[in-house]
């Protein structure tokens, strides 16, 4: 069985080692881990906008992941970036992180919390829980705010933030479990766990856990939630006011 | 007051020439309606891959609108597509008309229904109502399955179709209202209004007045639902699997 | 287009003068607006009892609106005084301000505040959000406690009051939007926006603004849901117990 | 204990008649019943009209029981005409039939159904069900197309109506319990029960025996939920578009 | 009408003495109660566990209460212990508390608050309101701390802890009445309710009027909600792991 | 690794063998699967009478499952049978096979059905979707009627059943997956796939992979929802009323 570990942002080398250390905790006998990024794209997602911007790359990379011959595919980001469409586009299992882990950790209590990076992103968090049908079981989303690409830079301060904001979700809002609202925390989990009392859920070894479940139990997405596009014209072509390197938006 | 209808696909003169003249017959003084389409993107919008596909575009016309000093820009197609990742990037409203027509219905009865064109696309819109946290009072979604690309070509028998498809939300789902699920349907809102015998809401006049709406009440999007995207390196290039002026679909 | 905005109280000038002012503000060439109150009722609305108090004058009056000819009615309480009731008799469009703002701010964010006046009315605004399917978007109700026969000599303080409970509403209850609960509060939502830094809705210009895109658009309520009474005896006469000018009832 | 059936509307001889004979019925000593109807209002109630047009006088007969000294009073009337007003005036429990009917089918099973008089009243129901936050376990409710004041000349067409639809709602819907949608209905609840094989609830008995529960276990509705309104003027006058002995409406 | 109040749990003379001391304060002709506990089972139950464990014995019970002719049984105590499994048994009405306190409550406001005794059985409350369909109107669960077994011995406190946590639930929560969350409390609610201003509901009185109305209604559960068992081979034998007379658990 | 599966029922060879077969067809290396049935307890569960009566049992097996270093059980019933009180007991993983396939199957789709053996356990299914939260997603559950003890004997009969029910919860309820609503139907799920067209889950493999997830991940149930039981005295004895090999039960 072979898995790929897509990253929807521009290649990041401390965080694809992370990734491939923690795939490597949880590697059996059979199956093969791949770990990749993109080459275009966001350097990391803190918004629609960026969900937007990376959503043809990832896209033009699962197509490739099919033909390539994996058997699933595990979009690595919290943000289940374009896996409804491309969950269109192959047969093979799209699995979107979010979505997993809060139907994981729906199984482990009644209420989950979620703590992300950015204060940004918490307002996706709560509609993707919704659009989902899972935000029955959604006790609250917090945020450390600490920007992704200084994840790495600031470990420590991490782990603080993230005891601080499980406490508040666990105490005053009750939520029995936590989630990781980063795949950029990877690798943090079983700390977190110690020091707050309850299940938390790191991302990547969830995510890539259940692909291997539903290869092993032979299902994919359905068709009559995900139907095949029908060929027709789609051009690709120039962005005038968003194309360059780098985007700048003035507040 | 000046305000764009965009429509999210490559430019198609029937549906433009549609939309100018229901926009004619609801015009105001002072109010100035402009119509326009993609360069690049999609022929359609039937799926979520479209959706998609279209995104990058649209987000990159939304920023050009607001800088030409538009009030407001409505994304003339029910997917509403890349309108939460458009507020992110512009401080004028932007009107997405499904979740439009859904609120604006709310108000008229206790459950509305929806028929749109594709089978396809019927996923989507429960899912889109969850998300808005509206799903409570939609009694259904139904299709009349015709190509978007071929509506103009067949309206007699699509409005057929609407009249048998409206007429089943209505009896065996207690739908009271009918929101038109695409905009291509634009202009046929008042004969099924009087087939049917309860309101039928047209995307684009009902968006195209909510925008005026908004402008005159001085409120738009709120910035803690759809935070400004911080800067940072977001390459755009080239799709090797996507790209290409006709993407083919194998089933 | 002629619109009637009916206070569904005794006559107030101060509150007449004020709406008649921010009817102005919003006013489009060929739209003409006319304020009226009622010559029997209560006061002010400040519980389920002035609303049933008040009821069978709005209904009278709303009656004749659509004998006089006018396009459509805006019942201008956030009690949403008899308008279920009054749809019944007539097919111009019954515009309720709680429901029409509630319906707009679910397309600004993800989830809207109410605050107004007296904290016994608190309870009516959830029991109306869940009537009308639209309480999954609803964050909180909050009020300042101020009588509403007292909020035209009190204007300073109660500007404080709305920041405060506003501001409460959006740190503790993750409201992105304001909805103010009292039509009396006409004219202050652009300073109070400023304050908070989220949309402010003010109901009277909302409420008036969506009735011109109901006439503009063609629809009204349904008559599935507000179904046409049958011709009977209804005896009007005495009320030995609530009759007389001054009702007061001791705790 | 002494408790109040008040019927909101014009004394109708026969339902009278019926409703104290199933009271005798169900009688224990040291309870005494007293039935009484409006000598003013509507001589039925099939609209939110109807509702608003009774509801004074309910109000006064209401605020009247509790000086005479009742311990309780049922509206017996499933629209539960202006209880919520009701209770805001007086400390003695006031029944609302429909939301006890509700609460108690909430208890023998997981989905009620209701069976009502008059298709014109049924999107009542639903939004009442919401109102009370008991609308999760209504499975439907249908009707079966009898005016209120014919019910009594044609019992056994209403008998196989009620079979009819109460087996629609338990075949098709999944109700496991049924719940009779009109006081007008007092006394079919038993043979109804024989024919179609689940509990059917009848809300004279039900709502006198819950009268009864309420005042034994000292408890009444909650002041928090129903706030005592303020001293003000008040005026009730004459109604010129809506007076008179009886009210036509032209469709 | 002969009504048995059983307690899920082995015999304890100061419980059954008030729980008899109550029944007797709402006795009424014509109604016999009787008050038995358990030969086998838990001593308390504050645990699914001990709800597991005290099952078989209860369903014994309500089997040999049927037999005996007893119109109704009130399975006392607020885990609503195998009510569910029981009714499939019998057919007299198994009235299971705190089910029927969320269901009356729900008729006296808009949100009640649950106190109970052991942090350790909150989460099985808010299970059971989801199971029941009636969580919408439940605003929190909250508990003192007090093991059951010593609710007797520290009344003072208890009282003190009840008004606390109660003020609680009514502040920050927004419930407008309090269901006591364990039937050990009997005989505190009049009290409670003086202290904290809103209807406190005791579980004994109301269940057992409760059971009173189902009978004088004549309805019982549902068979639809409730199926008859199939006879087949049912075993019942030692426990290895579990049985002896008292069972430690080591943390 | 070590996996117990436990089928909560006295043993039977069949089953026993067709559960050995599958999960023999899912084995990896590192991981031991043991497959275990009760010594007493019923023959099936088939209602929520058998699931109390298993309960005591299946709690003594997992307690005892823990000693023995297994290192999660699979309670193999889609009654979920004492997982929840099974988890106060112990700390490694408890799968519930009905929440895992629930949860599962939320992550393939927007709707998922069920279809069950007996039509007497559709309403649990539907009250245990409501305790676990994941009610939102659920289409409906339906039944071939088919005792379980009859399974192996009417294979082809019931696939066709399997069939049309799902085809049914397809068409009519919009389901996009079917989940297979007994253990007993363990190894038919790939050919109903083939015949139905949407993912069909087994409840074995689907839940075997799940514990493996957690306890690759180093996740269990929460000590928050899960509570430890205090020690005190919990009797275990005779049942005069049940006791006996076989319960015969009188309609």
């Amino acid at each position: 069985m072979r898995i790929l570990a897509l990253l929807p942002i521009l290649a990041d080398d401390a965080l694809e080692s992370e990734t491939t250390r923690e795939l490597a905790r949880i590697a059996t006998p059979n199956v093969e881990y791949t770990v990749r990024s993109l080459e275009a794209g966001p350097a990391s997602i803190e918004s629609e906008f960026d969900d937007r911007v990376a959503s043809p790359y990832v896209l033009d990379q699962v197509v490739q992941a099919e033909r390539e011959g994996f058997d699933a595919v595990f979009v690595s980001c919290m943000g289940d970036v374009a896996t409804n469409a491309a969950r269109e586009l192959v047969r093979i299992p799209v699995v979107a992180p979010y979505q997993t882990c809060m139907a994981v950790a729906s199984t482990l209590g009644d209420r989950f919390g979620v703590v992300t990076i950015m204060k940004s992103i918490v307002p996706v968090f709560l509609r993707k829980a919704r659009e989902y049908g899972l935000s029955e079981n959604l006790a609250g989303v917090s945020s450390i705010n600490v920007p992704v690409l200084e994840l790495d830079r600031r470990r420590t301060q991490v782990l603080e933030a993230l005891v601080r904001e499980s406490g508040r979700l666990i105490d005053e809002h009750h939520a029995d479990s936590i989630i990781l609202g980063c795949t950029g925390l990877v690798g943090m989990a079983s700390t977190l766990q110690e020091r707050v009392g309850v299940p938390v859920l790191d991302p990547t070894p969830v995510s890539v856990k259940f692909a291997e479940l539903l290869v092993a139990a032979r299902i994919s997405h359905s068709r009559k939630a995900f139907h095949r596009p029908p060929s027709k014209l789609r051009k690709l072509a120039d962005l005038p006011n968003l194309a360059g390197k780098s985007i700048t938006l003035e507040t």
